[in-house]
């Protein structure tokens, strides 16, 4: 198979599909609309859960595990909820094959008297589990993750993006009071921006969504937005204040210190694999993946150059301090003596494969004492003295952590548009990136927006200058611009 | 709700579920067959995958992950598998619901052209999947792992032992010789056998199946047999070669180094939840659970005795550097300083929950310099300095972890027996534990012996002793002994 990618410029949705899987990050599987997530893409998503699931400890959440299936009955007790769901659930109605003469079938006589959903989400049968577990105001708050696969039937479908199985942790906690859900439901916010940036790398927009685009089932649902190399936004990360619907949908009361009666506030919360898609789409190029030093599953390469067994084994020797050097700081390191491809081989590879830092030695290096580095992100090189190379590796490879970041925020600020007229916001849109603009606030202008330009209000950006104008749509009076975008 | 549980003695599957919904681990959901697995016996479960990672990774594997579904028509591709998993397959037969007179009903024009199952296992989709992989003997082997939740559809279920969904690990390689995929069975039964022993303190008999009990495409089945406290054997954990089933089943060739084309060899292997069930089942006793101190969610608890403000903050001052200092060993640490419950509460609780060592710190021990050591699994206290504590608990730590194997391991000795007739036979079940004799080797006498007495070819011991003797069923000549129990 060709390793050849296209390039963004001439097809960006190709280049993206290639990239993913010819870099072995996940391919389509033989089930419509789900995919295989391969080694060297699931040892990123490994390495985002160890970090976020540190993150939600840190914050006194303990993780647990609620059941697949979902009964239909269930469903129906939040309306909005299965108003929002219903057209993408997958439901079981048997519980058995057979064999016929047309061979395996489903066996007729084995039909569920309930059929089971398989869960899209998890507030249903999460609520109705935590009636039984709080009674007083001493079980609360209640703090849980839980680290599961979803499934909402997708007609069109995009390898991490969009997908009808993925895989995501669902934070579902009970509290007292409005006040602590909503602490809860901000401060979630913050950890889901603070690893989107600090480990991804990508700069995100924190904002609230406005009504036509809230989860289903709750008063209130806080975004990250991240913008695209493409001039698409993402939305990568939600947290829902969800008031007190689902305590009431399943009873679930509890008593105050005073004795009273009331029912239990919430929050959920939640990232998936699509962070994946966010991840490659915000920094890799046309040579193939960019990793953010953090999130890379090895953070540097060692490529020695040689000929014939000798030479091999001097650099062989070489090497082995070097790369304990480096391990001893906690940097992965994998060094590929293989005989059975090229070195030129192998530096494409891992371009391709977004290592951030590759070293290569030489038989001339082990005379000079030198080794010639290259970071992925600049694609540039130097030839550095081995001796202390430890230490500037680990320099580097904060550094190009950083400048990931750096870059990723300088092309969404220069991407960033204000306009004052439809006819500004729709040449900006063109251009790509986000649209700030001012909306008379009703949910049918968002709508009407949406029609005619295919953008949608990615979110009221938290803390918010508030700013007399007039709706670009309607002429109608508003008091704050909000982000517009087409997103994904 | 009581803390109370029943006695093993009386009713030791009463107790079971009892502890099992009492400690906290897990309890029953809405949805038949189905469990909820609770904060407190998931923080067990992510210790026990966090040790098996490690262990798969140490042993050249890495982790991905395929679809929760898998088409029909690749069932019916391996003529052993789909008669093995037919019977309990979850079937999803549509894709959306919809509003109508009667409520939330499933869209009848929302049918699938093809059912698809559930997961119950993934070689299916695997092997599928490894056709597009494999294609030289460079791309060998292929040593994967995926952690996933499975459904098989049970009619009669028990928490963690038997239940429709649940989490497990499955392993799945392929390799180019017999020999490669056969030793590479025997290294992932090794590694299983280990971590049960050392980690859960459960020793295990390792062993080969009998046809009758091999997994559902096998061409052998390798396992780790377990005996628990009420003389029920539990299989632990299982490891398959496959041969090439799978591989022509999915037609999945490679080329070696000679250019000639042949089938791929093939292993499985996994553990699920189930081992939660054991590990419950092999040490916990009539006030609660027993946990191994490397699986314990936290390994000490300390419980202030005081009275009033005063008394508790002199009590939290000496606290604090005891609990730094164990900490600082690596040891996980809880300081219960509740004013909300008592002491004695406190004392009944983490009995029930299992914690390896108590600490106990009242007002005379400050004078004394001393504080009191509890361990869970004998029951027993002493009084001690508190300089130097943290090495003392660490050893405890440590004597409490072998303590618990060998105790085990002398249980399960003593309730092996060795017996020579059908009525010797009949009584050691009567007993309890392995019954170790002479069977024909046919697999019509097997399942007589089934039908009679309820036991079940546990497993033909690894380098079983060779010994000629008489069948205990048919009298017919036998070359070996093999492990008889009643079995979960």
């Amino acid at each position: 198979m060709s390793k050849e990618i296209g390039t963004r410029e001439a097809d960006f949705s190709k280049w993206y599909n290639d990239l993913v899987v010819k870099a072995d990050l996940a391919e389509h599987s033989a089930v419509k609309g789900c995919m295989v997530i391969k080694p060297y893409g699931y040892a990123i998503w490994e390495k985002m859960q160890q970090a976020l699931d540190k993150m939600f400890k840190d914050t006194g959440h303990v993780n647990a595990y609620f059941p697949l299936f979902i009964p239909k009955s269930f469903f129906s007790k939040e309306a909005n909820h299965v108003e929002g769901f219903a057209k993408e659930c997958a439901v079981v109605t048997h519980y058995r094959l057979k064999n016929s003469e047309n061979g395996i079938v489903v066996d007729p006589d084995a039909k569920l008297e309930e059929e089971l959903i398989v869960r899209p989400t998890s507030e249903t049968i999460i609520w109705n589990t935590y009636r039984g577990w709080i009674q007083s105001y001493r079980d609360l708050p209640l703090l849980i993750n839980q680290w599961a696969n979803v499934v909402r039937w997708e007609m069109r479908t995009r390898l991490f993006l969009r997908t009808t199985e993925f895989l995501w942790q669902e934070g579902h906690t009970a509290h007292a009071t409005a006040e602590e859900a909503i602490a809860e439901t901000k401060q979630m916010l913050d950890v889901y921006a603070e690893f989107v940036e600090n480990w991804m790398a990508v700069p995100v927009v924190k904002g609230v969504k406005t009504p036509n685009e809230r989860f289903a089932g709750a008063l209130d649902t806080y975004c990250i937005e991240a913008m695209l190399q493409d001039g698409k936004a993402l939305q990568a990360g939600t947290s829902h204040f969800l008031g007190q619907n689902f305590a009431k949908a399943f009873d679930v009361k509890f008593s105050n210190k005073e004795g009273k009666l009331d029912h239990v506030w919430a929050t959920s919360w939640g990232v998936s694999t699509r962070l994946m898609g966010a991840l490659v789409m915000s920094h890799s190029d046309d040579k193939g993946l960019v990793l953010p030093p953090k999130l890379a599953p090895f953070q540097v390469v060692i490529v020695p150059i040689y000929k014939g067994d000798e030479g091999l084994k001097m650099i062989n020797d070489t090497v082995a301090p070097i790369k304990k050097a480096l391990e001893a700081k906690g940097i992965s390191v994998k060094y590929d003596n293989r005989d059975t491809q090229r070195p030129g081989w192998k530096f494409a590879e891992y371009e391709l494969k977004g290592v951030p830092v590759r070293i290569a030695i030489g038989e001339r290096d082990l005379q000079n004492g030198t080794i010639e580095v290259a970071r992925r992100d600049l694609l540039s090189k130097e030839i550095l003295p081995i001796a202390g190379i430890e230490n500037k590796i680990e320099a580097l490879l904060n550094e190009i952590q950083e400048n990931l970041f750096k870059a990723a925020l300088k092309r969404r600020e220069e991407s960033t548009q204000q306009v004052d007229t439809l006819e500004q916001f729709k040449q900006a849109l063109e251009k790509g990136g986000f649209v700030s603009a001012h909306w008379d606030g009703t949910p049918e202008t968002e709508q009407k927006i949406k029609e005619e330009t295919k953008a949608t209000i990615r979110c009221i950006p938290l803390n918010n200058k508030k700013e007399n104008g007039k709706c670009i749509f309607t002429g109608k009076p508003s008091e704050q611009r909000v982000l517009f975008a087409i997103a994904y």
